[in-house]
């Protein structure tokens, strides 16, 4: 049993990782962070630092030989690192999961398997193929590959007249899928934990809106119908405990309205804390970040309850500009990465807003 | 200016700093802690470490020179140190607030020179001028020593029958006051924020029951009239002002009944973030941590607004055994130092309950 003074070893220095063993510390861990880049945001906050390449065997076996549970911040951990790590330490959320959120394929096979809606999909091997899948799906449709999307990238849209082969091209002819357009009313995700020995929580249902393919806002309630929210949890249940999940993980959905009645349609699965549950941090009674942490030691999970009605607003780029007039705005939560340039497109921090609940 | 990705030093590696640097971090800034001791609490989440006395005036060089603006977690620095920091950086709070603080002599002539009620007191020089003291202050009363002093340690308590002689030969023969027993009703705190411009904040007045002299449970609201409320905030806003103090300070007050009135009578200030404060973290819209943080870097204060009725109890030695129950209860929120061993009157944790306000 991992106990208050054990270590957590978390691959990747980013934000998430950052704030994982922040959440981490408050419990008593030490924590060890794994990541390939110096100066990784979640160095700052770490008890230990390994700086290697993640396909480094040796290093991955030292990492994991020197602390008690492994977790990672991103899903594209390499099958062959998650492989190493397992064979020497606890990894959680374990390796399926992270096979199965990391190729779309593979993904969307899973989710529809378990009779839950996705969009139409299918793969192809070559461009014959392309133009034959596509026929059938129908356009718009969504070129996407299956590997190391995220952000928008590793997608395109195939709009009437455009030509799909040349757009598989952009996208360096990798292994990909066509997706049928989801005309939706709005993306939602659910967040929610789950232990080694079944016990589940899952946060409100939120809406997210993006800017240039980058979350931008995340507003809890989401507004939808109790049933819907009601079937949202039930989603991310049904995907977690076919997974045998252990961890925090999200469930990314379309909203569409058939006609009047409100339909769910999964998008994709993010293996690990999101940024759509940022929100929890200071808008829940338990952070996502602890909750991941309760849930990979196998620890209670907390209380999910949500504190007020909230916003959770990502700084983009030069938005973290405004950090200023954000502390001056009382009871405004702002969160800082650490991160030196605030290049475009790079998530700076984020600042929730909880407000008194609406009848 | 002090701007994120600037590094706050932080003197004293033990839980306050720890929860100083938690807070640091999630304001974009690096942390650079100075302890002498190995493993250090606070090192766990430091962005930099020096471990080296507070005696040795080249490291003390270095790290201010290191840092952007230096801040400590307890009043005992000595003022060699003090000095030495603010001739190479910016130290807050400043070293009068220091030399104040831990001279409970100075202390209470500051305090009672701004017109606020104190404990009468009276310094002495030998056995035959602490028998004169001790007849006019009158029975019972407590020796302390002007120095060192907290939880109880560096305390006796002067009853009909005391040998009073004895008593200090017992303290070492120290430097020491005389002081008169107050006769209180409730011990209750006011944790605020003042920063260099002159904002000013407080946190609601809180209650403090101890055990064996060590904080046990602080409850806020403190359950006083909303006249005492007020006066307390006065007095700690008075003596913010009067050492044109910059950060979190805590006033200690005992809370008197005289025929029916509620009076107040000043014990201690505290130059620093405090233990009967914690409950801030989780219970307020900001963290008596994040104040300080935001005070000591010229920053705007955050809203100390309280989010219901809270209950903060400290995990005192083996207390923190129940850990996992703790942990099990919805709402409750954990936190733990990082400490090796559960010694007898070590403070391990605390455990903060936020419910929502009777009306």
């Amino acid at each position: 049993m991992i106990r208050p003074g054990s270590t957590l070893g978390i691959l990747g220095g980013g934000q998430l990782g950052r704030m994982i063993a922040m959440a981490a510390a408050q419990l008593g861990l030490k924590t060890h962070i794994y990541a390939p880049e110096e100066n990784s945001p979640a160095f700052d906050v770490a008890t230990e630092v390994t700086v290697a390449p993640y396909e480094d065997e040796a290093s991955l076996v030292r990492f994991a030989k020197a602390v008690d549970v492994v977790t990672y911040e991103f899903e594209n951990v390499p099958s062959e690192t998650a492989a190493t790590l397992s064979a020497h330490a606890l990894l959680a959320p374990n390796a399926q999961a992270l096979a199965v959120a990391q190729d779309r394929f593979l993904e969307k096979s899973f989710i529809a398997g378990l009779g839950i809606d996705v969009a139409p999909f299918e793969v192809f091997a070559d461009e014959a193929e392309l133009g034959e899948v596509l026929e059938r799906i129908g356009r718009p449709a969504v070129l996407k590959t299956r590997r190391f999307g995220y952000d928008g990238k590793g997608q395109a849209m195939l709009r009437p007249g455009t030509d799909a082969a040349a757009a598989w091209v952009e996208l360096g002819r990798a292994p990909a899928i066509v997706e049928g357009f989801v005309p939706f009313e709005r993306e939602v995700s659910v967040v929610a934990a789950r232990t080694a020995s079944g016990a589940f929580a899952a946060y409100d249902l939120c809406a997210n809106e993006h800017r240039h393919h980058i979350l931008d806002l995340t507003r809890v309630p989401a507004g939808v119908s109790r049933e819907t929210e009601e079937q949202a949890v039930r989603i991310a249940r049904a995907i977690a405990e076919a997974l045998d999940y252990v961890g925090v993980l999200a469930v990314e959905m379309f909203l569409v309205s058939d006609g009047g009645r409100e339909r769910l349609v999964v998008n994709e699965i993010a293996p690990r804390v999101h940024n759509s549950g940022h929100w929890t941090l200071g808008g829940a009674v338990t952070s996502q970040f602890e909750q991941h942490v309760r849930a990979v030691c196998g620890w209670p999970l907390g209380s999910a309850a949500r504190l007020g009605r909230v916003e959770m607003r990502n700084l983009i780029g030069h938005d973290v500009d405004a950090w200023e007039e954000i502390l001056a705005e009382p009871g405004a939560h702002l969160h800082l990465y650490g991160k030196a340039e605030a290049r475009a497109g790079r998530k700076m921090g984020h600042v929730t807003r909880v407000f008194p609940e609406r009848d």
